[in-house]
């Protein structure tokens, strides 16, 4: 292998594709990043073994790739990122000297690193599975952003950890929950295809990060049952399933309410935040007092003190007294978009629901708390 | 307690100071913040028994303090920066109303916390040592700036932990070593006062931190054998100083010299910075092999590979070949003001020195380190 290219975009590439890498792995070649350059391009590879990223650079004016010998490296990503951002030159010069040993240069900085055998690297299968879909860039982050945070962080259930999408009758339904609050998103999706696999929250944060800039654009999602690829110009973000059948969580979801509040969205976000120092065994527990004269939100520890705060806001039904995680109708609430939240209730120990007439595509559900004031 | 004062004002003088607090200390009352408001004015006091500083808001039209009825509270540090930082007014009213009960109102948002008696907080003496000098702020920036980094991280000698002040026949001159390197300043200072004082490096990055902002104006600072205090307009920092006779450093500083390298001193810093990946039992060790017809830096690490760079410099002497840790010559030279460096080195095992014509105030001595190259 021996190349030139743009520091830049080699640069802005090797930041992309060593997202996907743990750099502390066990596995000592899931530390590196793999290049493999050929048919003037240079593809760059980096995985964790579930999340695996492959961006190509095609030889153009702007990334001035200039391929003088075709071949393969694999060197440890942390450095490979140091000496391509640190260079003193626009372009780098790269080539394999001796074996895996490989020659970095600048102007007058010259780096000999000891690279690692390609051919240890894990072969990661990049084929595109036969079932595709394609979804805008816009609607892919807004799914991400209103439900990766619901999903579950312990890994007691596995399957509980993603979001589940489901494409059916041309409704395409996500849905995250971690058994105290769920995040469902539901949009009109026209295709011939139904698909129900549910992906890693952590691999939807990647997607979104490495994958959607300006929000415009399109994501292809290639699909099968064990892994999803998301495709665009350059570059591959490919990830496993979670297995396991995801929960059927429509009958949790009441569709009748006996009670209702409307308020401004941010003054309740605001409102909860400013009490979420007052903490009971580390959690910030709010408790509401909603009749149609008054709506009051307060927040009690024994250790710390109290808050109380009258809200803003219309409710109609009999006086209720609920009490709920801060943090979690925090969250549904600032995924929610538009100025006006609705929350309907059921009863004190039932499930809540948080949506808003101007993002009906949204539904965000909490479980109250109970607590013994 | 009762008065009521502006949220924005109130918050600068809380989080100021809150730097000295150790907010996880086992003496429950020092997570804690001391008011005291009495003949028109609050005073707020933070400490950890090392550090402490007090902050004195008098009344007027800009931080609205308006104050119903003195006394004094002591409340825990981060409760109190949450809710004066959140709070939904401009002005903040607090009053006392039980005990050390506290209620603190915005507009709907009120807060009633469990503060601690203020009579279980440490006394801490503020009076003023007799011995005082004068310094302009830039002047004490570029001291702590310029010596600091290079104080011992280890306890093993306290007194190392501290940059030395030692001002004698109109003489001001401010040593830091850990024993591997040292950083020496040197001014003119016109004051019939004489001492020799060894204060800690942590304590004067809080002086730059909360004293020291567009390096205009001066502070005051008063000096007995066993604190000194910092003081400007509306704020005085208290330090304890360090025990023990200061190793007398000057014996160390080479006077004569056999080599000398003048470089432009952030090509150096850049160069080295390069290789700071390279390490050898996690230290970046460079090796600079100087003749008159080149300069070379150099790094190599059995395990990752090396390094080799060309640099621009003016060489006088018979060739050198030294090594030394990068990050330390690093620090030294980012220390230095100007663009042009001078290094003066006796032999490639004995100190050399790193200087400045522009800043002649300033010198930096690093220890070389023995290689088996």
């Amino acid at each position: 292998m021996n190349l030139t290219i743009s520091k830049t975009e080699f640069y802005n590439t090797l930041q992309l594709v060593s997202r996907a890498i743990s750099p502390n792995s066990p596995q000592t070649s899931l530390r590196g990043l793999k290049i493999d350059v050929k048919d003037n391009s240079m593809v760059v590879t980096g995985s964790d073994a579930d999340i695996s990223i492959q961006h190509t650079i095609t030889a153009n004016d702007k990334n001035k790739l200039n391929i003088l010998e075709e071949g393969s490296i694999l060197i440890e990503s942390k450095y490979l990122l140091e000496i391509v951002r640190k260079i003193d030159s626009e372009e780098i010069h790269v080539e394999i000297i001796d074996g895996s040993l490989t020659k970095f240069s600048g102007n007058s900085a010259v780096f000999k690193i000891n690279g690692m055998n390609p051919h240890d690297y894990p072969t990661i299968d990049f084929s595109k599975p036969a079932n595709s879909v394609v979804i805008s860039s816009s609607v892919m982050s807004d799914i991400i952003e209103q439900t990766t945070f619901a999903t579950s962080i312990k890994e007691t259930k596995p399957v509980l950890t993603g979001v589940n999408f489901h494409l059916s009758d041309n409704t395409l339904c996500c849905t995250a929950t971690d058994s105290y609050r769920l995040a469902k998103k539901t949009i009109p999706f026209t295709s011939s295809d139904n698909f129900n696999v549910t992906i890693p929250s952590k691999s939807l944060n990647e997607v979104k990060s490495t994958m959607i800039g300006d929000d415009s654009g399109e994501i292809q999602i290639y699909l099968n049952d064990k892994k999803a690829q998301f495709v665009n110009e350059d570059m591959i973000l490919q990830t496993r399933l979670l297995d396991g059948g995801y929960p059927e969580t429509d009958r949790l979801i009441p569709k009748e309410f006996k009670y209702t509040l409307e308020i401004n969205r941010s003054d309740l976000i605001h409102a909860i935040d400013r009490t979420t120092f007052i903490k009971t065994d580390n959690m910030t527990i709010n408790r509401l007092q909603c009749s149609t004269d008054e709506v009051v939100l307060t927040n009690k520890s024994q250790e710390i003190g109290e808050s109380h705060e009258t809200l803003v806001g219309t409710f109609t039904g009999e006086p209720l007294d609920i009490s709920f995680s801060g943090n979690y109708v925090m969250e549904a609430a600032r995924s929610i978009r538009g100025d006006k939240l609705k929350i309907e209730f059921v009863g004190e120990m039932r499930p809540f629901i948080l949506s808003s007439e101007e993002d009906p595509t949204i539904l965000q559900l909490v479980l109250p708390v109970r607590t013994y004031n």
